[in-house]
């Protein structure tokens, strides 16, 4: 079975051997060393030089819980929404009674500097933005790079926070470089584990918002950063997801950077080329490296999946919400490289002869 | 090297392999079979016929959840107070903005059905209790079924909130017989799972008191109820840690729970009886079977601790607040058997000679 699903993606012999290692106590020296490393690994990861730490959960939660810990109910707030995942930021966004605000695109489209400027501009006393940099409903990327700048010119102090849950690790992403304040990734994309931890990294600026805390607060990162200084955990820490991240960090770290999302992004460039020539049509304007989202003219999306799952064992996602049988996706994350993108074009070419 | 902390505990063979099946997509038919059979056995473990769900977290989270979710602020709320871990939820009850109250007994003590009838009766309009089952700081056990039938003599429609996370598959408990509104345990103890998934049983009155919910809100217990019914998931679920606690209840329903509970009461039996000739004590007057919390008199139990360790491999977890150094602590939970148990008595023996 080749599983092609932009999250969760296959998870690699070489991780599954670190997740089957024996569980340690999780206080004292060893863990401490153990975790230690991991977030010296997550800073290069997250590109930065200030304090990283982990929680368990899903990439829901590390975005709820960064919105959470660095904002107060009553805040005004630009959610950046782009698609379902961000929707969902600007709906707990309400959740939290945060004095909410949107800048909304068709699902697909991605925004410019220049709409974001204007939206946070709009807003009197805007405290914090958060940003989905790549939107796996639809596959689209916004350019971090250039909206964080454009934002920082009208907002100097405006809390940036970023999803980065389908990009870190598969796209250039450098939060200290781009005055990102918090940046959440989740294990089961570009990192290669399962589901169920979560990483942040959160900059000065970030910190001086932190939520003081209560001893009993899960969200709140204020309690994984103290622990983390430390190499400690403020709860029971997930000790072989833990092993498991650490060592997808320890490959990234010893492929580097550039490698990877250089060939991630050889990965999508080699399967956007073939989709076009099978008659193909890719989805969004400005699509992330990390996934491929794309319609099949003349074809159910749905119906070529089946018959590809069924007949070949290569299993894509298919499209969310309203682009439900519209669209499928597929994953240049991990292992997702040139070869497993040429199984998926042999199988999505028999299904569209097929069906 | 054999782990006898009171959680996390030794993954066993049976277990680790079932963490390593392939990740499958999480949408669609066969993840649904897998988690709505994994519900049912969940049901079991809770002795149960009432909605489960599961969420990707640790115990913390748990507990948490169960309290936002079926109180709201300003509502009186009473803690059992008997250890670090009941504790967090005093102080967890406080950050939701619940109207607090607590009845306190000194670590290492229960609390009686009389005591928790007459702090109750003295708070008008009590909606909730918090009830840990077992503390694991300190082994404690409350009588679980005396004091939540004394409870409902007093206040029949309360809210009773249990944290079983160290009783769920050790020692008995029956949400149903016993007419908890929400019972909550976690997959690194009796589950004998990786830290990472919690578990929930929810009464009818429990669901009747959930918050009503927004597409993103992660600790809402609503949102996994909902989706749990159609065997499917509000979020990313963990899909290997699902297949590793399935395994864990499929052997729980194989080798039943009366079965399990009876090793698990031998194990702490013969620990205790071993600890007595060594001349150790019973820390907790009424100590649950899950793990036995002891000190050591004449001894430090932290060079005992340490001696065993490097010497004989074996692993018990110290004194937690103002009873570091002053305990010991070792768990009688999933494969911690009479067999364990025989070795962790040679090796403190040992121990105990040398310091």
């Amino acid at each position: 079975m080749l599983l092609l699903t932009p999250g969760p993606v296959p998870v690699p012999d070489f991780i599954q051997q670190a997740l089957m290692r024996p569980v340690i106590p999780h206080r004292g020296k060893i863990f401490e060393g153990i975790y230690s490393q991991l977030l010296e690994r997550l800073q290069y990861l997250f590109q930065t030089t200030h304090p990283v730490c982990t929680m368990i959960g899903s990439g829901t939660l590390g975005v709820e819980a960064a919105m959470y810990s660095l904002l107060r109910p009553g805040e005004p707030v630009l959610v950046v929404n782009i698609g379902k995942f961000s929707e969902r930021w600007a709906d707990y966004a309400r959740v939290l009674g945060l004095d909410t605000h949107e800048v909304r695109k068709s699902w697909g489209q991605t925004i410019t500097p220049a709409e974001l400027q204007a939206a946070a501009e709009a807003i009197p006393g805007l405290r914090g933005v958060v940003i989905t940099h790549c939107e796996t409903s639809t596959g689209v990327a916004v350019d971090l790079e250039e909206i964080s700048y454009a934002l920082r010119q009208v907002c100097p102090e405006v809390l940036i926070i970023v999803d980065a849950i389908t990009t870190a690790g598969a796209i250039p992403l450098y939060a200290d470089a781009w005055d990102l304040d918090c940046v959440v990734t989740a294990s089961q994309k570009a990192l290669m584990n399962p589901a169920g931890l979560v990483c942040f990294g959160v900059s000065p600026r970030g910190q001086e918002a932190l939520r003081e805390t209560h001893a009993a607060d899960y969200r709140n990162l204020l309690n994984y950063l103290r622990q983390a200084a430390k190499g400690s955990y403020p709860y029971t820490p997930p000790v072989q997801l833990l092993y498991g991240v650490d060592e997808a960090l320890a490959y990234i770290g010893r492929e580097t950077l550039p490698v990877i999302w250089n060939r991630t992004h050889t990965a999508a460039r080699f399967f956007r080329a073939g989709l076009e020539t099978l008659g193909g049509k890719l989805f969004p304007e400005s699509p992330s490296d990390s996934l491929t989202a794309f319609s099949l003219p003349g074809h159910n999306p749905d119906v070529v999946r089946k018959y590809m799952s069924e007949v070949h064992q290569v299993i894509l996602s298919g499209g969310q919400g309203h682009l439900t049988s519209q669209i499928a996706r597929v994953s240049h994350m991990g292992m997702a490289d040139i070869t497993a993108m040429k199984t998926a074009l042999t199988a999505l070419e028999a299904a569209l002869q097929q069906n």
